[in-house]
């Protein structure tokens, strides 16, 4: 690998394709091991002869406040939901603040209280933290690393990998997607146009209890945050090299999302969520799961929105409203930087 | 609690009383739980029922590369060792990378390099992470968090909080204090003496198992980071409100880290360390667990610097080499910012 001039770009960081190329060529390569391998949004492994989920995250979030949320809000919802949707129930968090010299307190204070309250509402406890302070003008206010410990119970083990996927198995969303990504922008100066959306930042952990108590079938689960919910289907369709069918207008999309999206280009299907569950069932338990999910404050206006197939194996298939079909591909470039 | 007004400053990520103040105000008052207020190096508590370890740190060294190591070393070896030092055997590490736009991909790669290489060291697993990348000006080159998972034994439970103290104890150290913090200090332009000192950066789970494996009677371990070996012991000093003796003569420093502590000012009992463990054990497990110590590679020069009083509770007195006494405080203000 030629890595001489090489700099790094921010759709590194993007959750799309170039995350992902830095991610094999670098951390994979170097750190490379079965467990890290797996590349679920946890890694599973056993300590004490159990089995536990473990994830990191890192919130760079520009403004730290935005309708619907704060970064506080999102560092301990975004580490409750990589826990949870790999099956395992959120138990401990650590949080590590970095800050900018010279941030006003009330403002780590107003992020400390919202992580508080985040904690309790996901039924779980941040345990040990750490606190770096750096020089005024060397980070932007405040940067904060959530990583969380969960149980695992073990035939929930394989959903992470979604090894079980087979033709006939159903996709649904729990909801509108878009609103994250929206909401951040519509914040910044940026967008001129203030929208009157809000962060759909949640907990995902009780609904996805609640979903795992009535089937055993689920077989994978993912949060679609960066890259949104086209990347995580075309991500799993091309890993577990199979079909995917994807049904435009059963996807919710908000008439504000939807509006915005078209002024400054941006298509909703790539939109970082904060709340947002994408889960692939069996076909038999899908009527089931989506009973469930719709008693869930959460899953209100769950869809199913696409299935699995055997043709065209690796690519998701996208059937529009006016009857075309497109192939949604992972996230390419860079859309919306610090989006979390 | 007046805050209107009040910013953040450099000391408040110091290690040293400003950062103590800042936990207690901020992150105890609201994320209040048993489980953190033991406020030990990691955090100690069931899961899967047995005792683990769970610790999170930040690292924002400037430079990312100076004598002895670099940031990715410090951050598998300093997560190694909070875990260590709670009686824990490290197993699994997760790292997330916040990078600054236009960042060198030779400069990430060789860190990358240096982690895995103090991973294998370490004898532990990077089974997770998660990559941001922020606009140029937003960070500084790269800040890294890595937080780790042990195993520990329920009779070492006890350990990470120091509960067993008593008079007649004896304290360790296993070898040179300052040398990290110095070694940072002359990799920086602002000094100008160019000092032949290297970072003690190192793996200390080894030694610690060693030191497990002969005692059951080990007391209290810390690593002695960010506020040096000073502000360890007066903090357990207060905390257990005991009385604690140190000898001068007896705590070895370098005769360079010493020159260049003179010139600027600095007391090497206050400077950072990378690979320091300040070890409490009783009196009659001592000879026993410093002949382990003097066997191991990181703990050649391990001596007996104090012991546990029944005097003065609550406080450290520093035994001079010219025969005075001092009070030894928690490190006040800010000393040496971006250490770690």
């Amino acid at each position: 690998m030629s890595s001489e001039k090489k700099k790094i770009l921010l759709s590194q960081g993007s959750g799309g394709k170039q995350s992902h190329d830095l991610i094999q060529d670098l951390f994979f390569n170097y750190f490379n091991n079965e467990i890290l391998n797996e590349a679920g949004d946890s890694a599973i492994f056993k300590i004490n002869s159990e089995y536990s989920a473990f994830t990191t995250d890192s919130y760079v979030v520009e403004p730290l406040f935005f309708p619907g949320g704060d970064i506080g809000k999102l560092a301990v919802f975004g580490t409750v939901n990589d826990l949870s949707v790999s099956g395992a129930i959120p138990r401990y968090l650590s949080v590590g603040f970095i800050i900018e010299e010279g941030l006003d307190f009330n403002i780590l204070e107003n992020v400390v209280i919202s992580m508080a309250a985040a904690a309790k509402m996901a039924n779980l406890r941040i345990v040990t933290g750490d606190t770096k302070v750096v020089n005024r003008g060397k980070c932007d206010k405040l940067f904060i690393n959530t990583s969380g410990i969960g149980e695992l119970q073990p035939k929930f083990t394989n959903i992470s990998s979604g090894e079980n996927i087979r033709a006939g198995d159903k996709i649904l969303v729990n909801g509108f997607v878009g609103d994250h990504g929206m909401a951040v922008m519509s914040a910044r100066n940026e967008l001129k146009v203030r929208a009157e959306v809000k962060s759909d930042c949640a907990p995902l952990n009780g609904l996805i209890q609640q979903i795992l108590n009535v089937s055993e079938d689920v077989k994978f689960m993912r949060d679609a945050t960066r890259g949104g919910l086209a990347t995580v289907l075309a991500e799993i369709a091309q890993t577990k090299n199979t079909g995917i069918d994807l049904f435009e207008t059963k996807i919710p999309v908000r008439e504000s999302v939807r509006g915005i999206c078209e002024i400054f280009g941006f298509d909703p299907l790539y939109v970082a969520n904060e709340g947002k569950l994408i889960i692939i069932v069996s076909g038999k338990d899908t009527e089931k799961v989506l009973e469930t999910m719709r008693k869930n404050e959460f899953g209100k206006e769950t869809q199913i929105i696409g299935e699995v197939v055997n043709n065209h194996p690796g690519k998701v298939i996208l059937h529009t409203s006016i009857g075309g079909k497109h192939i949604v591909d992972i996230l390419s470039g860079d859309q919306l930087p610090r989006i979390c």
